[in-house]
Parts: structure tokens; sequence; C-alpha cells
């Protein structure tokens, strides 16, 4: 079973979607227990299979792989609450520290550990922290008549748990898992989703990308 | 006439040498004349058209274009140097401000104007300086028979040089230039850089990006 913590935005739940569609058990926590429930009784009139909701902390008791798809700012005291819980589990997360700038547009935000998933994994020392899905498009996701196309970087210090998130990446059609090294890297990896949304601004445009020559 | 000052390193070269096959004039500068010579002549042999080579100073007044493809450690005195002699001109900078860690990889260095591209502009603030080039593999790059793939994202705060590179770009077979907007998102660019330059080491490969849905 998959949990999406922060099930209730644009991504988590864009995310939950996508992995009903492939048939995974899915659970939307949030902090609103009644939000939860809506989206996730929103995500089974879109696919079939089985949705539920919760608290984050059943939402997290429940799975066996957990999602962290909330603002940056909600990050911290959310996994500083959840570590116990989430020990020896394996936790994605698919966050980009980013503000909106006036005249500037979006604006990468500095992370004193290096990067918003290395800050998951010092909070989260008995868990296996892996970054990925930072670069996808959360208006794509949601609508399940769109078709995903391109490449999802995923990194980590576990390497098990690496392979396993790019095997999970490959259950929602023409995306692709891209083995990324090390959780160090997701730093760039965080950054490229900063750059993607003003370029989708630029275009206006839903843009994702691709590696070539891999 | 295009030029380019560290011609003689292999991302310098190798733009060169794509810009020859496509027919432009190139101009090799180096502070080793010398060696700006044999690349020159090295480039002829592989391309039809005209390459010429100077030191820096001569390679940047002969041309109208000139790009910067030094290590990023050695961009600022560089710059400083030609700053009058750049005033007006288009100043094209593909450097990735990066080092080496044993054990790491690829790091990206903190650059205290943002990026290697906006350090330039800084310096150069009578000319239009433009990002670009950042992400293509030299090695690549180099070898004429190897067909180039893939996007090149055109930072800069002057619309009209922006223009002008992303039509540059598309000289070159296969490439394609992606508007990118101001050159605060340089950054990214640099960075993703870096994160290529692990991915490389990963798959033992060189990739390139394309930005899909633009």
């Amino acid at each position: 079973m998959l949990a999406f913590l922060g099930g209730t935005g644009p991504e988590g739940k864009g995310l939950a979607l996508r992995f009903a569609m492939a048939g995974e058990e899915v659970v939307i926590g949030s902090r609103d227990a009644g939000r939860a429930r809506e989206a996730a009784e929103s995500l089974l009139e879109l696919a079939p299979g089985s949705a539920i909701s919760g608290d984050v902390n059943e939402a997290a008791a429940a799975a066996s792989i957990i999602f962290v798809t909330v603002p940056y700012e909600g990050q911290r005291t959310l996994l500083e609450n959840l570590a116990p819980m989430l020990a020896g589990k394996l936790v994605v997360t698919a966050v980009a520290p980013m503000s909106f700038v006036r005249g500037r547009g979006a604006v990468a935000l500095e992370v004193d550990d290096g990067s918003a998933a290395q800050e998951a994994q010092n909070i989260l020392s008995e868990s296996q922290v892996v970054a990925s899905f930072q670069n996808i498009s959360a208006v794509k996701l949601m609508d399940p008549a769109v078709e995903m196309e391109g490449d999802v970087v995923v990194c980590s210090d576990h390497g098990e748990a690496r392979e396993q998130v790019i095997g999970l990446v490959s259950k929602i059609p023409k995306l692709r898992g891209v083995d990324g090294g090390a959780l160090s890297n997701a730093r760039y990896v965080e950054q490229l989703t900063t750059l993607l949304v003003n370029i989708n601004r630029i275009h206006k445009t839903q843009s994702m990308i691709k590696i070539v020559g891999v």
C-alpha cells in the first residue's frame, strides 16, 4: 500500500490517482481527515481500485511506502512528528523548495541540508529516503485523460530503495525512472522543478523532462 | 563571426566545430595563441568552412558574438580584462561551476551572484549576456560523426539577444533552443549540468535533456 502525505494537494492527489489507475492500493493522508476522505472519494470516481483515507498517522501506519507531497514549509514538522512511525519504511519525497517572487517567477529556496530530500533523510535517520517525482506536473497528473510522458530521476543513498522506486515509476504508463545516484543529487532535481515552473509560465504549458542518451 | 574564448578546451572547441560544420565563421581564442592555432587547424580538418585563431583579445575583437567556454575558475579574470572590448556585444556563457569530490562525483559550486551567468552579466554591464549550452556534452560535440539531440535552454535579461541565440542553436541539426526566460534561471540550468555529469557516470553515457511539452 502506498500512502500520500499531503495527499489532498494536487501533486499528492495526482500521484495517488496515477498509482490507483495502475492498480495500486493508495491511502490519502492529511492533517484534515475530512479533506483526506473527500480526496479519496474523488479518486475512486476517477480510477477503479482502492483508495482509502486517514490522518497522516493512520496513512503512515497503513503503508510500507510513504510519499511526502507537502509544501516544503510543512515537511520538517510533519516528518519530525512521524519519524518513529516511519522507521524502517521507504519514504519518497517529491518536495521541491520554492517560493514565488513578484516579477521573477519561481525561485528555488536554499536549504541548509542541501535539499529537501537530504533534510528529510537527516530527520528520518531510520528510514530509507528516496527523492523522486519532483519534476512531474501536478496539473497533468490530476487529469486522467492526459498521458504522462517523461523521465523521473530517482536519487537515494539506499540502493535497494532506489531500485524499488524506479520500478514504481514504470507502473505509470510512459514514465521512466532514471537512476540519479546519491541523495546529494536531489538538490539539482529539486532546483530543476523551479526551472520547469518558469518555463511553463513562459510557454504556457506543463513541461516535463527527458534524459536523452540514457 | 563567432568567437570561442577557451576554445581550446573540449566544450569550446566542440561548439566551434558544430558551428563551423553549420557554415558559420568561427575564431578560436586562447591565452595560448599557439594552442588556439592548433585547435583552429584541427577544426579545419573536421569541417569545411572558416576557422581562424588568435589570443583572447583578438578573438573578442573579431567577433560580434562571443562564447565563453572557460572553466568557471577562469571566467572572472577573463571577463574583467575583456569588459571594455565586449561592451555592446552579445556574450554567450556556457560555464557551469562545478568541482569533483572523491566519493561524491560532481558537485555544483555556490556562486555569490547566483550563477556563473549572472556573475558574467554583473562584470559585463555593457554587454548582453546570454546563458546557454551548459548542458551539452563536450564529448558528443567533439565527434562530428555523432548527431546531437536535445534541448538547449537559453536565459537572458536581454530579450533580443536571447532570441538571437535561440536562432543560433537551431543551426546545429536536431538541437533546439528553448526560451528559459530571465538570467536568474541560468542558475538551475548550470546546476542541471552537474546532475547530468553524475548521471553520465552512473549510466556510462553522455546524456542531454529534452523539455517535453514545449
